[in-house]
């Protein structure tokens, strides 16, 4: 096993990189579209929250995000994968969710040797499990460790300014010197959620997301 | 630092992964397209080779890579980037060259602390430098490490398929679960050369290259 590197503050900073750009040739009224790059995080329930952080531990907000009631939180978990391979400091997401989840870009899956199913979030049935491992517990998930499905959050006004319904596909072009179109994106539509792209690492740095001039939202 | 894990045979296999799939639609005689997924490695002049490895040392052949005369050596080096962070062992490709190169996914810099520029092989001035580690010897590259500029290889004969000439700029669409186009991929048009896209493995994983259905040059 690898021993845990200290804990830098840059890379606490980039659990999630918002990168907002403006869109090219849009009109008046256009929403403003917000890309964010979630590295590799973990939902827990109440339960396995206590059982990692000891009875009654609250998850403490270290950092809101984008949608209103989301944050990352101060605590991290280790991630320990099959052969003895692990990740010793994965952010907790929150709030706390009726089931555990562990969401990995490939590159994280390959270092752990787990095959990543490529799901949208909270559909786990017959994913790979892990063993999670915190300061005063340890939790085995049988199951719940996925790459998150790129997808698209938007508002009602959103999805009838695109022209798009929940469930439908939209791709999203990233111009840039790595300049890349996600296709089939899916679109979620929910009641007082912000228009805003999740990818995950590896879809962000192949695109050099951080270095983009724009984004734009494309209809399938 | 982390202590270097035992050498995976899987990942040494996975050093390139050539993906060949058929493209949907093609006319007959429409060439073969393979896409190749290069992880991280390490391009080194002779003398290079020399100073890491013992005086006399020449590179061993591991795995020929899919264009003629190339291949993966036996032979690893370790890269160390600033704030002491290092790769362990970081594959080194043949044959040797006129100056010596490391090549990274935005991944991997970002893990060394090191901001990659995007540059096509070869075009290496002003990039940033690291400290090579062998059995034999240090070597200190003043420049050299970048993020190698996604590209598509091919013949006169491809070149002319698809109405193409050299530097112009082509697409790749990959369809797959996690559906995505690379833009404005650089066509390089050599003699002898068969028609090969090289992504690295941050671009490979953002498409689940590995999973894909088909693979697809298209017109920018």
């Amino acid at each position: 096993m690898t021993i845990a590197p200290p804990v830098d503050r840059n890379l606490i900073e980039q659990i999630v990189r918002e990168i907002v750009l403006s869109q090219v040739g849009g009109p008046p009224g256009k929403p403003n579209l917000v890309v964010s790059v979630s590295a590799r995080h973990v939902h827990l329930t109440d339960q396995d929250v206590e059982t990692l952080f000891g009875a009654g531990h609250k998850l403490t907000v270290s950092k809101d995000l984008y949608q209103d009631g989301y944050f990352a939180a101060e605590e991290t978990v280790m991630v320990v994968g099959p052969r003895r391979r692990m990740l010793p400091t994965v952010r907790i997401l929150g709030p706390t969710r009726p089931e555990s989840q562990v969401e990995l870009a490939f590159t994280d899956g390959i270092s752990l040797g787990i095959e990543l199913p490529t799901r949208a979030s909270g559909n786990i049935a017959g994913s790979p499990g892990c063993v999670l491992v915190g300061p005063k517990g340890v939790v085995e998930l049988r199951q719940g460790v996925i790459r998150a499905e790129r997808h698209i959050h938007m508002g009602p006004a959103d999805a009838e300014f695109y022209g798009v319904k929940d469930k439908d596909r939209m791709g999203l072009r990233v111009a840039s010197s790595c300049d890349t179109t996600f296709n089939n994106l899916l679109v979620r539509v929910g009641k007082k959620i912000k228009l805003e792209v999740h990818l995950d690492t590896d879809e962000g740095n192949a695109c050099d997301i951080d270095h983009a001039s724009s984004v734009q939202l494309v209809k399938n």
